[in-house]
């Protein structure tokens, strides 16, 4: 197991590393439905809503068009999504407000039962700083509502692309001051941590259930895998930070 | 006096309004002159820094060239006056290491009495960001070691140039997804209340004794001046916005 003795500062993606992005938004379709009851399965309308800005996110990471703002993005797909088809009776009752809200529930994500107390501990040990697609102002939003105690907010916004592209993790290396291999990125998903890997940064996979599209099983060097460490929570990798002193 | 009920950021500039720079710099200055025994007057050669990057920053903002990292500016500063006349004795006893840890001075500065507390009480009621001429970096260390409580770092660093540039203000407005009248800039310093003003900020002056270079009466434009708000502390600040509701 590598010991990331060289690495001051550890980079966080957000949806699904950090906050449980399909727990919180199912509870919240679930809520408004109630209120006009309409019947639906909203674990599944979540799942479609976030498969929209993947795809987006992906095209534009790619050099194709699309907008930048993550928000922007959210309430387009949400429009699309109500406007026929099996979700049309849910779009026919919220008027713009409601929609306006309901949109925003990608500000109100709920942290992981780890997330609090492992990042508090990190912090203590590195910088911690988000890496997010998700827009500055929806990274605020969570870190107040969540409790996230970062020490920087950066997002794909500030760079003019979306990860996977290279030069949202090279921009935020710059920022930091840091040569890449200084800089660890923490994610759920190994296409996020190959992307950083390929600029030359550490990497530490985070196990969260449902967050990985088809079945992966992913390594650590060590036993002949890809990435730096494998953990199954923050706690764990503050833990393994302090004995590797 | 302006209620600010519209404002849901505070921006904040940063050296002299949060942090005390010249004692700070002041103290570490004349620890690292007793280590080799040489005297000066080191509250001087603080204000002598300070006001080279003063000079340096205004060229760039007005449309100049020169380095968009303080850190590379500060150090450029200090090694010009290091090298010949009062200070070169100075110079002479500081190797490059030393030299590099003196320049991150500017990292380790301390916030006034009251700037914990009021961030703190301020952090519950809006959004608290740096809007700072200092690069990421360095806001980012200088966090880490005052304590304060920060949402989101913001440094003109990310927006191509330096206030008092129109630019620095609207990037700022534009990441947190705010019109410019909801936010105000917060800084000890007219000439940046003037600038945000210009694009149509609200503004609070914080007295600060021997930052303005100067003599100038700042006053609410409640008695006739030119600013939204007056106050000492960020901890009356805090209060007043408390007792607006």
């Amino acid at each position: 197991m590598s010991d990331l003795r060289d690495v001051h500062a550890f980079l966080f993606d957000v949806f699904g590393t950090v906050v449980d992005w399909h727990g919180s938004v199912t509870r919240e379709l679930e809520d408004t439905a109630k209120i006009h009851g309409i019947e639906g399965n909203w674990g599944e309308f979540a799942k479609t809503w976030r498969r929209g800005y993947l795809e987006n996110t992906r095209k534009v990471a790619q050099g194709g068009g699309g907008p930048l703002s993550v928000d922007v993005m959210h309430r387009k797909i949400l429009d699309d999504m109500l406007r026929s088809g099996e979700w049309k009776a849910f779009g026919d009752a919220l008027n713009p407000n409601a929609r306006a809200h309901l949109n925003l529930a990608w500000h109100r994500l709920s942290g992981w039962p780890d997330s609090i107390e492992g990042l508090c501990a990190l912090k203590k040990q590195a910088i911690i700083a988000t890496l997010s697609n998700g827009n500055i102002r929806l990274l605020m939003d969570m870190a107040k509502h969540a409790d996230l105690p970062w020490d920087a907010v950066f997002s794909s916004e500030l760079f003019g692309s979306f990860k996977p592209n290279p030069k949202v993790y090279l921009g935020a290396a710059k920022h930091l001051s840091l040569e890449p291999h200084n800089c660890a990125m923490v994610a759920a998903h190994i296409y996020d941590l190959r992307a950083a890997a390929g600029v030359g940064m550490r990497t530490v996979y985070v196990r969260r259930t449902g967050e990985e599209a088809t079945d992966v099983e992913v390594k650590p060097k060590s036993e002949g895998g890809e990435v730096d460490v494998v953990v199954y929570s923050f706690t764990e990798l503050a833990a393994f930070l302090t004995n590797r002193k």
